[in-house]
């Protein structure tokens, strides 16, 4: 194990979220709030002091990482991450408690955007900012970004790529990794500023437009309002379900598609499959809750930004009626679309759409298998014939992924909310969506310490794909050769 | 696919079944049921007529059968007794409904012993026995039974039972099958025995001690009284929960220590693992009701019981205080020990502990295989070597049982009944227990017909463990050769 390298790494990361603390600042001198300007000044400054202190007690010339290493950074970095950036919420006395600062932090990187605010409008527009910010920085992956800006290319960065990128096949667009991080942002830079000029000339202002566009792209889906987007019109509405579709996609497709391989991009599988998925729930929720909305239209409308919401794992709701409200069988449609997800290397969360198809081709070959004994079959994937481990790492994610969830529920039953709100609350947080049902339906502040420190792991789980966190907890990984 | 052996099969099994309706048919003489023998009477001449007709039209002298023709043999002679079976209680006029009655008898066969009755002391005592007996009879399986007292022994009959028995491993205790399910039926009609007496002692009457221990040695847990068994003694409940675990049991292990094996059987993993969660189990929720109950002991051994219940997926309840009325946590561990079930080979449903076991041991091998690349690891279990066939099918296992899961779960959530009865009628159907939350506590009556329907489907996907009923339903099963 090279443990310098993994400090070494940790400690750049956080002088980079120390410089990443200068534009909500900024957004707080403009607004004038002087104490978020200080929250965030100091906040900076002991992001940079720890970050400085770490890489240099780290440096090493040995800059070889296998994937155990990988693991190990990204495991640490986020929660350096986490841990720094709640600082700010609690320096700037919005969040009194550190345990929910570290709770709203965890839930923004990772996407999830449960929050423990009653009341989000009290925060300073520095504060919304960075908590939306934290959004989009975690969608694409602090380490990805790191890549994308560090002037060196180990060559064995794939590592930490495959550990931060979601999905159950990560590979590189082009042969060089630190190009393939480059090519990520682009695309995501380029889609979140178109989202933010549609927002625009929907009538949001730019603090708004920003914001809101912060938290589609990276699928959280924190708000600015207490009653997260119903207030705005239908056509912010549509754009908004759109690109948190757009954003459930798989990144590599854009890249085909801006390549010009259109062709190749429109034929993905995994991508038909999430269609489907989106068109089906649609319609069944659509004629489900049609006596709930005034006309058919507002319930296509709210229907559609539901499904995109929780299938992309964003969060945001479109109507008053929040979908805690809304009928026990759309509900449990909105709870396997929780577990479902978006696709791989999007920015979204849950099992993804690639993994639950590979995982029901191998159910199928061995099915076949079972049937006839000297079959020999192949698990294949977008035309491709899926290696062994891919296919056995799907089976065990699926195993560990359900070992952690029962845990965690026990844990959180400790509380007496009951079943709905329990079970919910573990899938929405674990899979990064964010509301929940029952007591959860609009926030989380009415949980115990230990269940909000239980339900930031399971966020932190789910957004790292548990591996990194599990083995990074394990002593083996940590012996010296 | 050897199309006419399957129906042949099934038409002994009708037949099995008939004479198995004189049991009961006696009971009914016994209490001068009159309508009730008429009942046994019909339904026994139904059974056998169908029975010889199916056999003669399918007679043949190709005995040869594959993995294919074990699954769908047991698929098809599974739903033939249920359906089958449910005749006497409509005849009978005790339930009028017939999908009604095939939920009831689908319920008895796999050892679920979930009810649509408000009032099981309306039943005669002759339909009560039948009730029970269903339990036992499904408990060690009707084709195990088959084989048993069946004179020829194609040799081929291990698909049979590998596809009957649950659990991810099915081995033969001796080399011929034959010898193999006469000595399961041996120690099952032995500890049956045993049971009988100890309740007996208790001051049961003999109708009582047997139907209860139908109940039990089936893992079932129909009753014949409303309250389960909360009205009877301690020392009756203490025997009850010690014969749940008992028969959560690997069978094999009584074989070992009929045959003086005692230290081999002693040192089985799987045993000590079903141990270590019942004892855990019980400390928790004890713990968490103790103020529930009169004192420590009382609160000890409702604990214990339901923890044994449960876990074995029998279903019993020792309290008025049904496991619905206890706390949260209590409920969740509930869930979870439905999940987990009892030891394979095992009249016992849920996932089995050894397939956890496998599962967790196959999960911590490839994470090993993340850090280390390049190492060599098998999974054993029971101190050997388990084939790569057996650890990917847990894997298959694993993933179509939450498919099917969640979609069994969508279908009962078009009833407005909530989400905690939704899941846990879901969870206790598909894992063979019976009891579950909310709506569902006390009896399944108030459900649709639809749900009802997808409810006893649930069961015999469980019982069956999913195999032999999906691959029953896929048309290349029976495509000829």
């Amino acid at each position: 194990m090279n443990r310098k390298m993994v400090f070494y790494t940790t400690g750049h990361i956080l002088i980079l979220e120390a410089a990443l603390f200068m534009l909500p600042l900024l957004c707080s001198v403009i607004y004038g709030e002087a104490s978020s300007v200080i929250a965030f000044a100091i906040s900076a400054g002991i992001a940079l002091g720890i970050g400085i202190l770490m890489s240099a007690a780290s440096y090493t010339k040995n800059k070889l990482i296998y994937a155990k290493e990988g693991f190990a950074i990204v495991a640490l970095a986020w929660l350096a991450v986490s841990a720094v950036g709640a600082l700010p919420f609690v320096l700037g006395k919005f969040i009194p408690s550190y345990v929910d600062a570290f709770f709203e932090t965890v839930s923004g990187f990772t996407t999830t955007g449960a929050t423990i605010l009653d009341d989000v409008e009290a925060l300073s527009h520095g504060m919304l900012f960075w908590r939306s910010f934290t959004h989009w920085i975690g969608g694409m992956g602090v380490l990805v970004f790191l890549m994308a800006i560090l002037p060196t290319d180990s060559g064995r960065s794939i590592h930490i790529m495959r550990a931060e990128v979601p999905g159950p096949i990560v590979g590189k667009i082009v042969p060089k990794i630190r190009e393939t991080a480059k090519i990520l942002y682009f695309i995501y830079i380029g889609l979140t500023a178109l989202m933010a000029v549609f927002l625009l000339l929907g009538g949001m202002s730019l603090f708004e437009s920003l914001t809101h566009t912060f938290g589609t792209a990276g699928t959280g889906g924190f708000g600015i309002k207490n009653d997260s987007i119903a207030s705005y019109s239908p056509y912010i509405q549509w754009v908004i379900t759109a690109f948190m579709l757009i954003f459930g996609i798989n990144f590599n497709l854009f890249y085909l598609i801006i390549i010009g391989k259109f062709a190749s991009a429109i034929k993905s599988r995994e991508l038909w499959c999430f269609g489907a998925i989106v068109a089906v729930s649609t319609c069944a929720i659509a004629m489900n809750v049609h006596t709930l909305f005034a006309n058919t239209s507002e319930a296509i409308r709210h229907s559609a930004f539901q499904v995109a919401s929780i299938i992309s794992t964003t969060g945001f709701s479109s109507s008053d009626i929040i979908i805690n409200l809304w009928p026990g069988f759309s509900k449990m449609i909105f709870l396997t679309l929780m577990f479902i997800g978006g696709c791989a290397g999007s920015t979204a969360g849950g099992l993804k759409v690639s993994r639950i198809m590979i995982l029901c081709k191998t159910a199928k070959r061995d099915l076949n298998k079972m049937l006839h004994p000297r079959s020999v079959g192949v698990v294949k994937h977008e035309g491709r014939v899926v290696d062994s481990a891919t296919v056995s790492n799907a089976s065990v994610y699926l195993i560990v992924y359900f070992l952690i969830f029962f845990v965690l529920l026990i844990l959180i039953s400790l509380e007496s909310f009951g079943f709905e709100t329990a079970f919910s609350a573990v899938a929405s947080c674990f899979n990064n969506v964010g509301p929940a049902f029952g007591a959860a339906a609009s926030s989380y502040s009415g949980f115990s310490v230990l269940s909000k420190i239980c339900l930031s792991f399971a966020m932190l789980f789910g957004r790292l794909e548990i591996f990194p966190l599990l083995l990074v907890f394990s002593p083996t990984t940590w012996k010296r050769k």
